[in-house]
């Protein structure tokens, strides 16, 4: 196990509640991002049902698929959690009383002032080939196991316990044991441009990448992100490949690019605004406080985000935002002279530098014939000018709120000087 | 192939955008629970890259296992989407111009207004063994197979041009070869206490479930939800069964229970607030935003709520809110004085019946010895009272915004008489 960054890694989660989908697996997507930043290849994730005979079939065939295998899942303390037997049972290991993970629950009952009960004292039974992992925001351990020359982690699956396992524990457990990186990636978002708009556009250049250098589009609403990934065996020399290709591709789309790998707009819009020593505020009809949420979902955005005015009812854009009645009857809310009231209220009421105000048709209902389900107007206020734009989204009520929310947090960067 | 409910299913998700954790699978998430809503059983989600290995490996290992088998991804227009090939190869069939293809893809193209390119013209070719299957809301085709007596339907990647090719085109056609269902679900939400603990309290109850009848624990931040499975013959005996129990179950946690399936804390404030001809409004700080997104993505919402003030500055507290300057110095803005005067002062101003208040130190910075990180108050003004409560969740940013959310909605919907 000498090279690990060519090795295969499997992610398994186990659990009806992701198979009948009644939660989504977060967790999976959260793993495959770690060990991709740290050079491991995920080949496959696999999701199974919580039987025994799921579990053994799945630890069977990624054993012989892959080199590591992390398991999340069905490690808690109630009656349809089996994951450790199945585990203890594909070893073929004893179940004992592991002191350590039974000091580790102890703490953690003792910082929180609670009792523990006889089934979490029943969690520090793990097999007698493991290595247990600390449990910090938990009561069930993780668990090491080097077998069959595959690496095995069994975590639990509640996120919140499951991810300082990896960052603190599995990592650094994996770290001791990589080989050089020969992964160099890096990701250019675009917002403005639909995914086939831009693939003509970039053809050219798509064509010309070496042959070491892979492109990707991911799509999500109202943005297009182009992950380039070079692989060979200097990193140094991948980085330098990759970043004059971007020199290259800047060429051609220039306008489109906000930002590059983990960036999302309203951080970087955060940045700007701090960098600056300026001010936001927002006032928010049609995406009813999801502008704001996004903002404040930022560590810090208190040092330039006053706050929103979330004017749903039209009595609430008069009365608080100063937008005229009689333009309010005669244009309708969703109007540019109606946006721009609202930018312009809220920026000289909350005492800011910038506003963002949105009205817009959301849906499903409440289109018209000239204002169909899907019309939003986004108005922006800086020092200096007020501006408007229209948009014409499309049916779904969540996918218009964050659409609305992606283009004004966009209009509102370019215009932060 | 007579009897469905029997059978397996398998999702297969395309992209090393997953496997990289850049997007969430939430594709698979929604298709396992539009499969589990027909009685077929998800026994599998396999997700795996965009090469041709990886796709002939899947269908073949997927083939073994299951009878119906759900693709999706690799279908747009670009370079790295080879899905389409791959099938063609899986199945030994010839790729052929489709003219009901080409006619879709023209039609959408017309409805929009644009032109189509080379690029858009070849996705009407598809492999001559398959029925293609209408995109209502993008250019590449599903593709329906019938091989190897299985069923192999292959769909765009894109949530919103695969989700209307389930419902209206791939269930409907299941359907028609669908037997008796044969599996009765139902998921009682409950908020307020643990998994353990309510693990412990109902395991009498639990033990008790007949042989048929299956208990899962589905927690979230702040909610537990317990699903309960019956499975047989007779779905009106079935359904009655689960009843029962359910019965049995409330006498025991009556007050931790809110809803049932798919209901959520801000549909079922809505619904109550509505039927009651009553109004809301919010007065957020901690949440930023995020209680009147949840509220508002509820369509109709603005039938009853009129908007928040997301005061995020002390300033805006004071003067949006009424809040007494002197009592902030004194106690700070995360306390019982300061989150009652901020509901109490957004349910005078924006004239609602009811007010949802939120103050407190969500994270990662900003705690103090006395006021950890995680320390969150959360008031209710009602037409008769103002109630107020202390909080102490975890250290995580998003998880004690979440948190917050989850209890303060539930305390509202408590109160609405």
């Amino acid at each position: 196990m000498s090279n690990f960054a060519c090795m295969k890694a499997e992610i398994i989660t186990i659990g009806d509640e992701i198979l009948i989908g009644q939660i989504v697996n977060t967790n999976a997507a959260w793993m495959g991002e770690k060990m991709n930043s740290i050079g491991v290849h995920v080949a496959q994730m696999t999701t199974i049902s919580d039987t025994r005979e799921d579990i053994l079939n799945a630890l069977k065939s990624a054993t012989d698929r892959a080199d590591i295998i992390l398991i999340t899942g069905g490690l808690g303390p109630t009656k349809d959690d089996i994951t450790k037997e199945s585990l203890a049972e594909f070893f073929n290991a004893r179940m004992v009383f592991n002191k350590k993970a039974f000091e580790d629950i102890r703490k953690l009952f003792d910082s929180r002032g609670f009792k523990m009960n006889d089934l979490n004292k029943q969690q520090a039974e793990v097999p007698d080939n493991c290595t247990p992992l600390q449990n910090t925001a938990g009561t069930a351990p993780g668990m090491w196991f080097e077998e069959n020359q595959c690496i095995y982690v069994s975590m639990p699956g509640v996120p919140y316990e499951m991810k300082p396992m990896i960052t603190e524990q599995v990592i650094p457990m994996l770290r001791k044991k990589l080989g050089t990186d020969t992964i160099y990636q890096k990701t250019v978002l675009t917002q403005g441009m639909g995914e086939s708009w831009i693939a003509e556009k970039i053809s050219g250049w798509e064509d010309h990448l070496p042959s070491n250098v892979k492109l990707a589009y991911l799509p999500q609403p109202g943005i297009v992100r182009l992950r380039i990934t070079a692989t060979g065996n200097d990193k140094k020399q991948l980085e330098q490949q990759v970043e004059e290709e971007i020199i290259k591709l800047k060429k051609i789309i220039q306008d489109l690019i906000f930002g590059y790998d983990d960036d999302t707009l309203e951080r970087i819009v955060g940045e700007l605004l701090k960098e600056k020593n300026q001010s936001l505020s927002t006032a928010e009809s049609c995406t009813g406080g999801y502008i704001a949420h996004l903002i404040t979902s930022i560590a810090g955005s208190s040092d330039y985000y006053t706050g929103s005015v979330v004017s749903y009812a039209n009595h609430i854009k008069e009365r608080e935002l100063g937008v005229n009645k009689e333009y309010l009857e005669k244009h309708g809310a969703v109007s540019e002279t109606i946006v721009r009231q609202m930018a312009e209220g809220v920026k000289k009421k909350y005492k800011t530098d910038y506003a963002i105000a949105t009205s817009g048709i959301a849906g499903p209902a409440g289109g018209t014939k000239e204002k169909p389900v899907g019309t939003v107007w986004i108005g922006i206020a800086t020092p200096e000018k007020t501006l408007a734009q229209k948009f014409k989204f499309g049916n779904s009520r969540e996918r218009n709120i964050r659409l609305t929310a992606v283009y004004a947090l966009n209009m509102l960067r370019k215009e932060i000087k």
